[in-house]
């Protein structure tokens, strides 16, 4: 039978991002379907029930959800190009780093960092730094996260590669800055020269304006 | 060499029990280190600096922390028993279920059902009651979320398992009831009659006041 892999993803969301760079690293071909969530089609309803949300891979008609549940499928699934290292504590510490990427304190630390209230901003920028910093220590002398290349952390680490750049052009708040971050910026160079991962990027002349409005509310003009 | 596996964990969590009962199911030889969390350990900070939180699985000297990266490495590490199934796709849907058990907005839903205020009550026994609802309609007619025996599922469904019941006993309120969920509470006799559950599970009579201390404030009377 002929695989069939179809991903339901949102062309601005990190999550649905990470899907695709995950399957062109693993050269896996793949249908993708943009997802209005305004108006959420039935099949994303028929796939997702419980969270009705994107993204979600279908192979050969069986749905999978969650982003880092599809990460470790196709993990599973194709061989080429291993996204998690062989050593089994090695590849515990790559699912704790994916974890504490997505982990709703380092989230709630960005967003309240560039989009919230004013006057808490210092102490959310002080918050998110902290959070960062284990990054920037965890990456030592280490090209990627991954090593010399790419894996299942740098994938995940898109919200801090591109996101993070997007919000502080959108807003013209600084977090990171060579001087405190020179290994984490040193990797956002090195990540963003990557072909997969420059390929698979949303626009920012398009992505600014959707973050703007998605998370600035009507107050942010800048 | 022979291993070395410690376990830091705190008794009255279901995050350090859900590591114990895993070990034990696959036969691991274990010390285990009760930590106080009001006043965390040197070796406690040490071997988790980023969230300084039980449980801490050292195996020969590598700490490995967060419950579900243990639980990975543990089924990795570790053939006998396996908790997870062989099929990919069976494997990542167990996986799912795993993450929607841990995820904030159960929890959330839970705690605000037992512990929160009169007034939300009615709403936050509702939402709970549709995320369960969610896990009656999985069970189907197996008899563990693992089928004929208990597997990774139902390790991390302690807190439904066990939890959701000290809580009831702890506030008088009923949530998981015979009538609205048939199935989940057919699991819950199942579960609690497993002897290595059973064998796992914290004191009621110490959890119920140290869940009322912990989530009742001083206004928990009952």
């Amino acid at each position: 039978m002929a695989e069939e892999v179809v991903l339901h993803g949102l062309w601005a969301s990190p999550y649905s991002r990470r899907v695709e760079v995950a399957l062109k690293l693993k050269g896996v071909q793949y249908k993708y379907i943009e997802e209005d969530l305004s108006n959420k089609s039935p099949s994303l309803l028929k796939y997702n029930p419980v969270h009705k949300m994107i993204p979600i891979l279908v192979h050969n008609g069986k749905p999978i959800v969650d982003s880092d549940v599809i990460l470790e499928y196709i993990e599973e699934t194709w061989q080429e190009y291993p996204l998690l290292p062989e050593d089994h504590y090695e590849r515990a510490r790559a699912r704790f780093w994916r974890k504490f990427i997505d982990n709703q304190v380092l989230l709630a630390a960005l967003l309240k960092a560039f989009w919230g209230e004013e006057n808490g901003r210092e102490k959310a920028l002080e918050e998110a730094s902290g959070l960062l910093n284990f990054l920037e220590e965890e990456l030592k002398e280490k090209k990627f996260f991954g090593g010399e290349r790419i894996g299942m952390v740098d994938i995940v680490a898109n919200v801090i590669g591109f996101w993070i750049g997007t919000f502080e052009e959108g807003t013209g708040i600084e977090l990171l800055t060579v001087d405190k971050f020179p290994k984490l910026c040193n990797w956002v160079d090195e990540y963003l020269s990557s072909s997969v991962i420059k390929e698979n990027l949303p626009p920012k002349d398009k992505l600014i304006p959707f973050v703007r409005f998605r998370f600035g509310g009507t107050s942010a003009s800048k």
